[in-house]
């Protein structure tokens, strides 16, 4: 059997091409793949911004679903026909990192659809430790934000957010979303900062209350819903150097800020603010296995609305037109390709 | 009885005035000053950096030691001839910080000896709840380090050090190199970052691992040092974008960062690097009871050689000339002014 993979070529430009089956090693599994949601990294990936990393030929994809076609000879923890998402992070163990138990920001990190093949594809070839298994009751469609959805997991997991205490997200895009999603759903009385008009309306529609700091003076709409105390924990989503001045302007004392965004460039940073008010700013990467099973669980629970993110699902010969309007569409938050029609 | 007081009046000038003796407020005590520090915070208020907030006839000071020669009608935790140091913080009680049980960064905090007058005079009064008392085996001389030394255990407290791990103090002034003892005394695997010959001697005499950032590649000695892992800890005593880029480069994945210094401006942050590898930061200002508590323990016990740190004693009436001294003599480290001649 043959398949079809969407190879990254440069230039904003996909090439569909038809693969090989894939063979499928001792410690790996072959999955049929389903949904493959389009990431932010995705994103930079066709805008050219990470060619040196991942060269001109190159499957990219890692928000997944599917169903597993084949397993190797040393695998027992999946059997053919597992309904699967895959939690794309391949470390080495030996670092620093991985001997602290920090193995998803391994120094070594091999990321599975940037540093290797991805999921643009009919079937993805994957070491087996990185299978998660799906509940029934989850769709696989539902299903390919598993992984997005474990990103706002982990950043609200590092906030180690208490009940009923005030979050500000700045920055409201799919990530930013659901991390407002997650944070509520674990008490959290939330404002998400937003500067587009499409995603203010949906996170309003979500319940949250959604301010636009072109309008709104973010820092006194924050002191006013928190009574003077300003947030207990502020979620930089944004990468901007205003999300940057905003955090330590808006956060308690004794607040955390948790670094979300990928800040491109060094960013003016009031750290006088950190020392006078002693504000405690935490990094936040990736995810853990804790942060799958708990995205696995809050989606299969209905617990978080995670779907609402959904503005678009396509077929995989359409992912050329999918990334380009993902660039310039204002009303476009999270793309979907339906990859191979598989059960579920 | 009256007194001598000097009196910070502007201009780098301090005016030496007789003054009436004071009277003692129902919950207030007055304590005869045996010994004031020269603290980094007098230094900017001398150089006029804080004219707008301390006025033009202030006494400053508040690295103090003393003996209580009054108190008032409502005190019950201090009689008169106990032998005291202060903890120079009035908090309003009422405002979020202080309602979430963190008095010492109230909003409204007042810091005795620049909000109020300070302990550059011959008798202080103050309220009677900012007194530690001091046990028998410590001088005078050597409590007029516990201010500090408090400041150094809150800043290493705030990094929940741990036996063993690897920490980096970035500035080895008076406190940065309390900070480094206190963290050495904690267990931790101590090197000084700093840039003064005669600092970087006292480090070493002091036992600790000492290199200058302008001959050493600090990044390079750190990795070297911690076999790669980089610092577990950094402590950020320096106020420089050099210590602020350093901080960042040199900490371990998942390492925390005290920000102890007071960045006069926004400094360039390589947040990327937070995002990557789940660095902490966390802000440290001035201390809480305990750490006064751990103060007096550590230098009753010998366990920290603070006093070390000491390289001046003066009489109050040379007040001009020791701080003209502190900012001009690279060999100066710790000013103690000697105020009177008490029991002790």
């Amino acid at each position: 059997m043959s398949g079809t993979a969407a190879y990254y070529v440069g230039d904003r430009t996909f090439s569909i091409e038809a693969v090989e089956a894939p063979s499928t090693g001792g410690d790996q599994v072959t999955i049929d793949v389903a949904y493959t949601g389009i990431c932010g990294t995705d994103l930079h990936a066709y805008l050219g911004h990470m060619d040196q990393r991942i060269g001109l030929h190159r499957v990219i994809g890692h928000e997944m679903s599917g169903v597993v076609a084949a397993i190797g000879a040393n695998v027992d923890n999946a059997k053919v026909g597992d309904r699967v998402v895959v939690r794309p992070l391949d470390h080495c163990g030996t670092c620093p990192a991985c001997q602290a138990g920090h193995a998803h920001i391994c120094h070594h990190l091999k990321f599975l659809g940037l540093d290797t093949d991805g999921a643009f594809q009919s079937q993805w070839t994957v070491p087996a430790h990185t299978i998660h298994h799906l509940p029934d009751s989850l769709s696989l469609k539902e299903a390919a934000l598993i992984e997005p959805l474990a990103v706002a997991c982990h950043d609200v997991s590092r906030a180690e957010l208490k009940d009923g205490e005030d979050v500000l997200v700045i920055g409201g895009g799919p990530i930013g979303m659901l991390i407002a999603m997650v944070a509520r759903q674990r008490g959290g009385k939330v404002i998400v900062s937003e500067v587009n008009d499409f995603r203010l309306d949906m996170a309003r529609k979500l319940g949250m209350t959604a301010i636009n700091p072109t309008e709104t003076d973010v820092v006194a709409a924050v002191d006013e819903a928190t009574r003077g105390n300003g947030a207990d924990v502020v979620l930089e989503v944004s990468g901007t150097q205003a999300g940057a001045d905003l955090m330590t302007e808006v956060v308690a004392t004794r607040g955390r800020i948790v670094m979300v965004a990928i800040h491109a460039e060094r960013r003016q940073v009031d750290l006088f603010r950190f020392f006078w008010r002693e504000i405690e700013m935490l990094g936040a990467r990736v995810y853990e296995p804790a942060d799958y099973d708990a995205a696995i669980s809050l989606l299969a629970d209905g617990a978080v609305d995670a779907p609402a993110i959904i503005t678009d699902v396509r077929p995989l010969g359409d992912i050329g037109d999918a990334f380009a309007d993902l660039t310039g569409n204002p009303r476009s938050m999270k793309t979907l390709l339906k990859i191979v029609d598989v059960d579920g």
